[in-house]
């Protein structure tokens, strides 16, 4: 009976295919690379219950009350300390904000910043989930392809001075510099210098997702670019999702004051605060060194895992396909013979027995028809294995048909 | 620098002046009359401590882990159960949503129903918090005078006819049964069912906010409207932060199916899905009866409060005010001589340390200006005897100005 009810906002909100065919999945004996969750052996769970137990003995009346919009202010300064841990400084409490996951952040910040119209700079591939508030709000997509180094800041320079050429403006870019979502790749610094300096010089803003900074397991994580910014030209979010636990659901933001409090103003509506309890499991959690000592061990985990799916790809997938060798995060990227349509062959692999997500959904203009995301941080190691196995069969039977 | 670049959705969302001043009595020696914050007394902090040390040993896994956009699963179950105490029935899991305490379903809802120029039913006066998100969607308010037994029908019956003989529709009316805030006023059950029966007859949805439901302190609290819906026109929504502990942020909505998966849609974007951990505290405290033991104490403790608070009104303000007697809730509203205007009052009566809400805040038309808005919920009882003489002066100064 709804339908004549619905305001137009909803019509930017339509389910996908593959969403209904991977709840299909569920409960059924299917091997699932298609998820983004941690691995549940990453979460400090004793740590988190004395801290938990400490709270509510200790500041029971705050932790289980309403708090500020922004924040609690002795977590928002824990905030600026985790920061810090990334390179960022020169900030104070008045720069963070604490969100509902980091996915709150980038709704509030498109909500914020997008205009109907608007020229909205994405990578190609980029987040599924960014790209989907993105969308809601009507922009025009410009979307730059990510190379084995990140987004190419020679096609990025060259879009935008077309744009300006024709006396338009862009809005803003959105990136992922480290371990990007999809398409695994990390920026060097020497890019992410440059990238800022395009956006200071065409005078866009960058609005950076380091949701897997702490989640490079080989080499250094270079600093994000937000530590290069110095003219509030850059907005940071990341989370506690990968770091501590997703059912937090605990984000951050490190901004230009003004910026905050207009995210202030906006959350107000959506959910007057971010829960008082996850904000002070966090505090302490940094406080207390319990996140930074566990990060070793989810690199190492995440690592091994990584390996074995790179290991299983290298033997079962067909030998003109290519995949990404992600440094950090939790997905390996593929692109395989460009006669593959991932999306049509998903329901033949959910038969077989394993999922993934088609590619082409990380998209703007839902191109990357060939491609695939594929998660290893949550599938158990032999499951890595027999799941690729098995996409590897189904990949070779579909190029034979 | 940002103004520039913030986009036409911030320009429905300025800072009040009054939140503004309020803010600067933080850490003063101001007692605030102009909260909505819980008694922590009334949190059950040991039961939920016992809860989350047994939730982390079992169910850690899931606690801890992403889960489903509405709810996780077995939550849902207890959410019909909650329901079912406030006599709603005929209902299954999948009518319920898990949302980021109530603020986040009127987000929602309002958002996935309300297009600019809608008509949409508010009571005068009405939730603050309520009334700034239906704002940002630029409806056609028409606003329906509380009297001391909840909206006027008649008015309303009236209102929404003459809208229907110009050809057009109402969308939905907002409306808060039990213990309004910020009136104080409870409608009785044969109105509840008349005003369903004219959101039937002229085919509009209602948004029934029942927030105060379990804290009715004197009498028996009436079943919702929802109790009576055999279509699935009423939305019913309500919140844990009343009767657990706001800073959880844990609200749920009980509605028609169809509705639900629009939302499901809407909450992807937002934050993907509410804090599990938050969920299975709630969900344990349901199962434990938790929550139902400790529903006598709150009434108590609230009634208590309220009482004072009456008695320092009819001793402290003058003659011709007239104010609110709820049953239940957190509030009382009054009704000041016509010569006051309680918004230009506010900085006098911050100088004399006494904070409270301006009226004018609660109507969509900014209508009340000799009304305002007083928390007897979180004040010590010392503080509300004290509140309210400091108040009495300032406004028989004011009178005599």
């Amino acid at each position: 009976m709804f339908e004549r009810f619905l305001s137009k906002e909803t019509s930017y909100l339509r389910t996908s295919e593959i969403r209904d065919l991977l709840k299909l999945t569920e409960g059924r004996n299917v091997i699932s690379l298609a998820g983004g969750l941690p691995d549940p052996q990453t979460f400090p769970v004793e740590e988190i219950k004395k801290i938990i137990n400490d709270v509510l003995f200790n500041n029971s009346d705050k932790a289980l009350q309403y708090t500020a919009t922004p924040g609690i202010s002795e977590f928002r300064k824990e905030l600026v300390n985790i920061s810090r841990m990334r390179g960022i400084t020169g900030i104070n409490e008045n720069n963070t904000f604490a969100t509902v996951g980091s996915q709150e952040a980038l709704f509030m910040l498109f909500n914020i910043l997008v205009d109907p119209g608007d020229n909205v700079i994405v990578e190609a591939p980029t987040y599924l989930a960014a790209l989907n508030v993105i969308r809601t709000r009507r922009p025009n997509f410009i979307s730059v392809t990510v190379t084995e180094n990140g987004p190419d800041l020679e096609e990025l320079e060259r879009k935008v001075k077309d744009i300006t050429n024709n006396g338009k403006k862009v809005k803003l870019m959105y990136v992922i510099p480290t371990a990007q979502n999809p398409a695994g790749t990390t920026m060097n610094i020497e890019d992410r210098k440059r990238l800022l300096e395009i956006a200071s010089k065409y005078d866009f803003l960058v609005v950076e997702d380091d949701a897997y900074g702490f989640l490079v397991f080989e080499g250094e994580s270079p600093p994000p670019i937000k530590a290069f910014d110095k003219e509030g030209r850059v907005i940071y979010t990341s989370t506690f999702s990968k770091i501590l636990a997703p059912g937090l659901r605990l984000g951050w933001v490190v901004a230009h004051e003004d910026l905050i409090r207009e995210m202030e103003l906006y959350k107000q509506n959506i959910d007057l605060h971010t829960p008082s309890l996850s904000q002070y499991i966090a505090m302490e959690a940094i406080r207390r060194g319990v996140i930074q000592n566990n990060l070793p061990k989810i690199r190492r985990i995440y690592k091994e895992k990584r390996d074995i799916m790179l290991e299983a790809i290298q033997e079962y997938f067909p030998k003109d396909s290519r995949w990404s060798k992600p440094v950090g995060g939790m997905f390996v990227f593929a692109w395989l013979p460009s006669r593959i349509d991932t999306t049509k062959m998903l329901e033949k692999a959910l038969q077989k027995g394993v999922a993934y997500v088609p590619g082409s959904s990380f998209y703007a203009d839902y191109s990357g028809r060939n491609t695939m995301r594929l998660n290893f941080s949550y599938p158990k190691k032999e499951e890595l294995t027999e799941g690729i196995k098995r996409l590897g069969q189904v990949i070779k039977e579909e190029l034979s048909t």
